[in-house]
């Protein structure tokens, strides 16, 4: 350090916060102070120094709705200088050790979990750690004492069904995630309510439940579209479920949204993107990593949040994909 | 400890065991004293223990192509024990410190950097540091002396050409990434040699140069669509340049592929799920992760790796966006 300072004309102190990534020095001098530290051939003797680290967990990470949320919590983690580590539980060597204990065993300052597919078990194990654990919980599922956010789901499926039913369609299908899961069945609940409340019951026969994913949904799409009554309307549990229904629908040689209208639920950055671009019910994820990673730091402090369970609002986003049905 | 212990009829190693996420208990006691745990309320006192991070940089987290890359990153990290600390350079106030700065202040064990807009200054900043630093470059730049992977542009533009080429067609367009970027410059060029080759030279009226999104894409394909005799085949920088030919050819009432062969580059999850399925140039970004992230373990243990430069092949995947031109 002394000789790179003596070098570049700088004190051993200016050497030292350029090597340490601290403030207070001129960019002119930091360019310097760089140039000469790599022109010798510098390298910083290994050092493991604390950080503090927020732990995100995913039961598979899925493009564009993890990597919203990483930048939601990514955000209020650089506030906090907080390093925010992801650990996608399906990566690894099962055989190895879980995914739960390697977690642990680095003692992060908080945890945020994106719950999809948690066992009790790892649940168990997080709770008891005494580490600071929130959920981001696009399940909706109530039904646990963890500080968690989600999306308001009966709302978002009743918005979809008001909008089909005000364009005038009569034959709506519904595809369905899978049934156990608390948000498919609050999703299905609240477009069954609207319905009947139009005074116009769904028809079972034009139900059908589905993971998930692109081929469950194209599987379900190309059922409801062979039957004699082919639904006009699609009401899906998600958009890549809707993305099915679109490649269904071209292998049947109908049109969207003349001969067939299609509702998604996510609003992933890809509804925007296809031809023609979803309709669909907005989830903010981006929001709900922010959420929640501002309960994760304020539980860190001792800070007991006001709401234990937050449920951001969902909205509908009217584009392309929905019409009037060609019959009315 | 002790009285939770004795609670459940265990050692009290065994119950830090437990707390510590630590191997060596049975599945049954491990839920019996973490239910007493907590039950009794027990929140284990916060300590600050060191942890190895290796960092993955980008330079704005973008869906599939980030997760994957991720994903690849975690497959290495896990089995080395590493946290995987995942930034994105557009998040955070970006008026606090530089996010060059927040990242060495924590000296993380290695970086990995997904290189696109990375400025001089912050590479300069990085690999003074000492810090091992490996850097993952979709775009092919070999400017640099830092180790780094990458895939095969020109391969990959060779490939695409010569598979519209082998279909009939003859006017052919492209939409280029930006030629400031190598790996543009290197698909484009690639093209152009191919075409050349075959007797057929690109004609310089059907080259338009777009960002790599959907938006840019829908306004080139939009001008080349409206051209008198317009392309029978686009070939595209990458997959989002490609849905906006797809939403263009939509609002033109031109089928695909009928009427209009597109192929697209990169190969996100996205491209079998757009109707109809993309043909396009896979990148292997899982396995770009995976290198890069025991490139990184490697040098982090001192031993310099045997290539500095990989670059890792990429391959055409023939889907339903490509056919013979109607008029052949």
């Amino acid at each position: 350090m002394a000789s790179v300072a003596q070098l570049t004309g700088v004190s051993v102190s200016t050497v030292s916060k350029v090597l340490n990534g601290h403030e207070g020095v001129a960019a002119e001098t930091r360019r310097r102070v760089e140039a000469a530290l790599s022109e010798h051939g510098y390298r910083r003797p290994r050092v493991t120094a604390p950080a503090s680290i927020l732990d995100l967990v995913f039961f598979g990470l899925m493009g564009d709705l993890s990597t919203e949320i990483i930048k939601g919590v990514d955000r209020v983690a650089a506030e906090s200088g907080l390093a925010v580590a992801v650990t996608d539980t399906r990566s690894g060597d099962p055989g190895v050790r879980a995914w739960s204990q390697r977690l642990l065993a680095r003692r992060p300052t908080g945890i945020i979990v994106v719950h999809s597919r948690m066992t009790p078990e790892e649940h168990g194990q997080l709770a008891a750690s005494g580490i600071p654990l929130v959920i981001i919980d696009p399940m909706g599922d109530p039904r646990h004492a963890t500080p968690s956010v989600s999306g308001t789901n009966w709302s978002g499926g009743v918005t979809a069904a008001q909008h089909v039913l005000d364009l005038g369609h009569r034959r709506i299908a519904v595809i369905s995630g899978p049934t156990e899961l608390l948000c498919a069945r609050a999703r299905l609940e609240a477009i069954r309510a609207s319905l009947d409340g139009a005074g116009r019951p769904l028809d079972d026969r034009l139900v059908r439940t589905a993971h998930f994913d692109f081929d469950d949904g194209l599987l379900a799409a190309e059922e409801l579209l062979g039957l004699p009554a082919r639904p006009t309307a699609v009401l899906c549990g998600n958009d890549l479920q809707a993305l099915g229904v679109y490649e269904a629908a071209r292998r049947a040689g109908l049109r969207i949204p003349e001969d067939l209208s299609v509702v998604g639920f996510d609003d992933l950055p890809l509804a925007s993107h296809v031809p023609p671009p979803l309709t669909t019910v907005h989830q903010p994820f981006g929001d709900m990593g922010e959420v929640a990673a501002r309960m994760l730091v304020s539980l860190t402090a001792g800070v007991r949040p006001q709401q234990l369970r937050v449920e951001l609002a969902t909205s509908l986003v009217v584009r392309a994909s929905t019409a009037p049905p060609a019959s009315s």
